[in-house]
């Protein structure tokens, strides 16, 4: 029942064929995109108006849990209260809404606007744009993230100024076809630097070759040339050849793609290694709806967080389908560098916030981003002229085969019981500038849920002169420098342990592990114990990881017990973390409060979603977001619970890095406990014992023979 | 040329047909043993000998340079030193010895003996036993580990012990088929534990079936009940029934065979997934010789530690074949409980050095233990009367996909350049009475080497009162209680990063980030950096894990630079960590001093192997061993370099750790810091895109369909 009229896609007839948590449809974004466009602008206003981000507004939990009652699957009816007549059965959900960011040129002006979609046939009703504006709010002192129209035009301005080409000339550099110039933001360190412009600083790099596209040209940065360009406006507004730092050698090593790189060495002995589902996956996909093993959720995408990850539920027999989180993302990064010079002090990227982890996503490939049976979704976005645009092959579905999931021995029998751990993986790899992060869930069959971030790409890096170092990073090659820095994470995380979508009865608690004081029982001093605390409200819960009392979390329902009587929950396990390596008066942690803690827990509210705020770009606004919202200090003791996990990584730099660093890992588990009455993982099937490979011997001792005479 | 005589396997004529390095072969471990028996004993003396261990005793480091230069691949002559009068080849190697430990059931004597093996066709000789004896020392005041024969023994013996079957009786158990004694070792606590009597204290448990030999008999402890057994005249002394506790009521939880757990709910509809390697294997392997990409090494085995690798090195282009270790392994475990109260303050098993990893490492099974294309070594090692044994597929040797490697997308030219990581796993998996533990090693193409230690088996329970808890461990199921406990692992790793066999020029550095201080060029307080301090001796070099500053530490050679001039090197990276949750006075500690610190670095010294000393079993002098080792307070500037890196995991048991515990991981890594130019894996060539699959879509809607009317 799709048509298309004159290119525009258009909406179908069918009655809530699109679930509320479903991302926009091209034709959803078209539309919402132009009900602004036809709302009697003036022209001039519509001509300057760009699109930062048009994204579902998502709609209330209950609305969610009506469609998943009765109108998606998994219909589960049984979860809805029984209202007083009994079940009232509404005959369909209220319309979708679309949430459009919009930043007008000609006046600097950040609009959010709210768009209701009908569900009509726009086509048979002549007209495509069946949208309504629910309403539009002016955001003062704001700027929205950069677009990537942004980056290219602001390269081409840079790239044509005057005093620039002079600058590079100085440098030796005459072909401008080489230079590159990477907008960073600006951040916010004095008034200077408010919002009433739209600012950028970008870091110059300059390539060697002019008929090599693929060279890493990151290898040779421009240092000591100061360059403010307004992005409003589109023009230089300051600039400084500030000082003379000689262009590093050219590095041999600098480029990673096969033809630069194959040399005496390589690894191409490589033999094949495929990945096979003969019978298929053992996923069932419906639109966006997965099911896997005990498992089931719906995914999402919004250009700032990408991947989204809703109504995480596990169907654990007789006690149906346990709701453990209504929804998973991303919200932030930050990337705070260590080196108080110029540049690299305003390094701390916002990669979601000031400029977008979705909108930044890769088209992946199979058999190179992603290995076995794939099942891909396509994430659609708007540019920043209104136009959609669809990044195909955006969201990777895939199970793989992740070892050894449980074994015991019996020493008595010899008999041996093992299992292959299974697990599902759903991912996308987004690249913001040099760097790229993959981020990927895991569903196991133990109950497990993994968060797990992949770091690549190319270090961010400054040129320095010859024979100098510095004590704040690493020097990479000759005349190369790469500061150390940190990766920050923030995973977002809405919980809902065992909570019925109506219910609100979550509390998290503390573990700390207290070694026991001697006397008494403890006559031989070997007694430990866990000692669990609840976090009682908002201000009591911003906590940092501490290895040194194996501190970890439980999420748990305050209602529902298992076999043994304890409280159902979910133990949030921390991986590998850090705290920013900064003196609490850092002008970056203005923006990014957030990054004080490992652990905040929220009373979950609708537009708390982003914790340095909605626009961290150049934020003026001390601690906004998440630290200023626990000030409002919630009860925590029966809540509808929201986590906020910061991690991140210390990043010094090694040679080894370079020209592309090899994937970093860094994440964490949820982790069932007490959740479940035993493991879940116990009634999987046992493998097949593989009787196809026989005893396999392959080497063939041609080439080397044993003994001293055949190298005499 | 081999053949065997009367069933005995007998040793080649063939002139250095073994690498110096190669573990014991069958013939040898006869020999080894039947040279000691023909050393002229008593028949009483031969009748009461047992075999606790027959090990290769590993030559100097010089006689593997030797024999890695001139008579086994990769024959790297250059590597060693040339004399004065230029290289001077010798004609063969020294011979290979054995070192055996035998325990006298009669004497209570402990002997280590080291017997020299010729490498003559025994059989044309007339007699199988070639070796001669070297050395026989008498170790006084020590036990050996336990031995498979003895729990069998111990177990029976016990089960027809009058009182404890009337003990038994008291609590309702009638058939003692369905009994299970587990003995452990008691460690020491007192005089009473000394080693002049060989001690276990087993541990009760009663299964429920009788025809039914895989139930989880671990499910009903039997507490209260006090066994001594002395193994050295398999007997009784001491038995007490000191308190009742009830049964736990039977679990309908306490199964994992798939007979037992299928029920309405099971994971049964995985689909197959297969891993296919057409082409082979990318590895080659020549005896215990292995070569992959750009890795080579050889592998080991012993009875104690399990898998050994040995001369790891790196084929690094014109630099030739670098070093990286001499020897990795696990040489120590360490799994202190938490509960002050009998049965489990005694419980704090050391796996290696009372048990043996390797004696206890199961035969694995393709497509259910390991998946892919294996290569499996069997392992060789003698049982308690000195018979040979034979582990067949004891160490398994395979390749992995491990995700993407590397990644960079150009925002220019929107091309994108990624590789597939690909890693060469060896590894094997022991069982130690209730727990089993998987050792596994893992090369990368980017020079990384990641150990991993995976954690599964059944929980160490005790029995409850109804309705009694503890606050030391977590209620299982009613009346089940399973103590919080912590699993140390100790690796020992003999460096020799970019290292002649000649030269001992490694040193260790200590890395910590520090916060800059405010002021100076940092004025917004966004600087920090890493300091680097040597481990100059040590007594300075027993170190902890400490993530708030991002301690890690760095293995570097002290002459050999990169392309920068800074040191070549090797970082070990620690992963989650912990330290006992002990006071320092704590009973077991005084065995396990080396569990005190998280990293100890030592002088390379032949005998310094086992961390315990080379008994732990009820061994009575405190801290042997490695922290005794250290006060020496050899210098560590520049030296032959031992780590000792010790590492564990707090276990707070949830419901889903049971009946059998998922798989937990735990682990750390070594990766090359500035030992490269740059990063080893920018050469890895691109996979070929993956054309086979066409874009799937595999859900049939049959079964769900969307609205509301399919379910009204
Ligand atoms: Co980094
Ligand atoms: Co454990």
């Amino acid at each position: 029942p799709t048509m298309a009229v004159s290119g525009v896609p258009t909406m179908t007839t069918r009655v809530q064929s699109r679930h509320p948590l479903d991302p926009l449809s091209v034709a959803e974004i078209s539309v919402a995109v132009a009900t602004i466009r036809a709302s009697g602008m003036t022209p001039e206003v519509t001509d300057s108006m760009r699109f930062i981000e048009v994204v579902l507004l998502e709609q209330d939990k209950n609305v969610v849990a009506l469609a998943d009652a009765y109108f998606f699957p998994p219909f589960q009816s049984s979860l809805l209260p029984i209202t007083k007549g009994g079940h009232v059965i509404p005959n369909k959900l209220p319309p979708r809404k679309a949430k459009i960011t919009t930043y007008n040129k000609l006046s600097n002006e950040t609009i959010i606007w709210v768009v209701e979609l009908s569900e009509v046939h726009a086509a048979t009703r002549g007209s495509h744009h069946r949208g309504k504006i629910i309403s539009s709010e002016i955001i003062p002192d704001v700027q929205p993230p950069l677009d990537a129209a942004e980056y290219v035009e602001c390269e081409a301005l840079v790239k044509i100024y005057h005093p620039f080409i002079e600058a590079m000339k100085k440098r030796g550099i005459e072909d401008m076809e080489l230079v590159m110039v990477d907008p960073w933001c600006v951040g916010y360190y004095s008034e200077a630097d408010a919002p009433s412009k739209r600012l950028s600083k970008p870091l110059i790099f300059v390539r060697t070759e002019s008929d090599c596209p693929m060279e890493n040209g990151y290898a040779r940065p421009v240092e000591g040339i100061h360059v403010l360009v307004d992005l409003q406006i589109m023009s230089v507004i300051e600039f400084e050849d500030q000082k003379f730092v000689p262009l590093p050698p050219v590095d041999p090593l600098r480029n990673y793609t096969s033809k630069e790189t194959r040399g005496a060495i390589d690894s191409s002995d490589i033999k094949p290694l495929q990945i096979i589902q003969p019978e298929g996956p053992s996923f069932h996909v419906n639109g966006y709806f997965i099911e896997w093993q005990k498992w089931n959720f719906r995914i999402g995408f919004t250009p700032r967080e990408g991947l989204v990850i809703y109504s995480i539920a596990y169907v654990d027999g007789s006690r149906g389908r346990r709701p453990v989180a209504h929804r998973l993302s991303f919200v932030e990064m930050v990337v705070p560098y260590g080196d108080p010079n110029s540049p690299h002090y305003r390094k701390n990227a916002f990669d979601a916030g000031e400029d977008g982890l979705g909108k930044n996503a890769n088209s992946l490939k199979k058999g190179c981003d992603c290995l076995g049976y794939i099942k891909y979704f396509d994430a659609h976005l708007t540019n920043f002229t209104g136009g959609v645009e669809t990044i195909e092959n955006c969201i990777c579905l895939h199970e793989e085969d992740h070892g050894i999931l449980w074994k015991h021995k019996d020493w008595r029998t010899g008999l041996a019981e093992v299992r292959r751990s299974r697990r599902l993986t759903v991912s996308f790899i987004c690249t913001v500038a040099n760097y790229e992060y993959g981020f990927f869930w895991h569903f196991y069959q133990d109950g497990k849920i993994e968060s797990e971030v992949k770091l690549t790409g190319i270090l961010s890096v400054g040129a320095m002169h010859p024979g100098e170092t510095r004590k704040y990073g690493t020097m990479i090659a000759s005349g190369l420098y790469a500061p150390v820095h940190q990766h920050f994470f923030v995973a977002r995380m809405d919980m809902s342990i065992d909570c019925k979508p109506s219910e609100a009865v979550n509390q998290v608690v503390e573990v700390n592990v207290k070694v026991e004081r001697p006397g008494g029982d403890n006559i031989h001093n070997n007694a430990f114990y866990s000692e669990e605390k609840i976090l009682k409200s908002e201000m009591q819960a911003s906590r940092d990881c501490d290895p040194s009392s194996a501190r970890h979390w439980i999420i748990r329902n305050t209602r529902n017990v298992n076999r043994t009587g304890q409280l159902t929950g979910y133990r949030l396990l921390p991986g590998s973390n850090c705290l920013p390596f900064a003196s609490p008066e850092a002008k970056f942690l203005r923006r990014a409060g957030f990054l004080r803690h490992n652990l905040w827990v929220t009373q979950y509210k609708s537009d708390e979603i982003y914790p340095g705020g909605e626009f961290p770009n150049q934020n003026p606004r001390i601690n906004e977001g998440l630290s200023t919202w626990v000030k409002k200090d919630r009860d925590l003791e029966e809540a509808d619970i929201v986590l906020w996990y910061v991690f991140g990584i210390t990043h010094i730099p090694r040679l080894e890095d370079w020209p592309v660093m090899p994937v970093e890992r860094i994440g964490f588990m949820l982790m069932p406990q007490g959740f479940f009455n035993c493991s879940p993982a116990v009634d999987v099937s046992p493998n097949p014992l593989d009787a196809n490979h026989k005893e396999n011997d392959m080497y063939k001792p041609a080439a080397i023979e044993n003994g001293p005479i055949s190298k005499l």
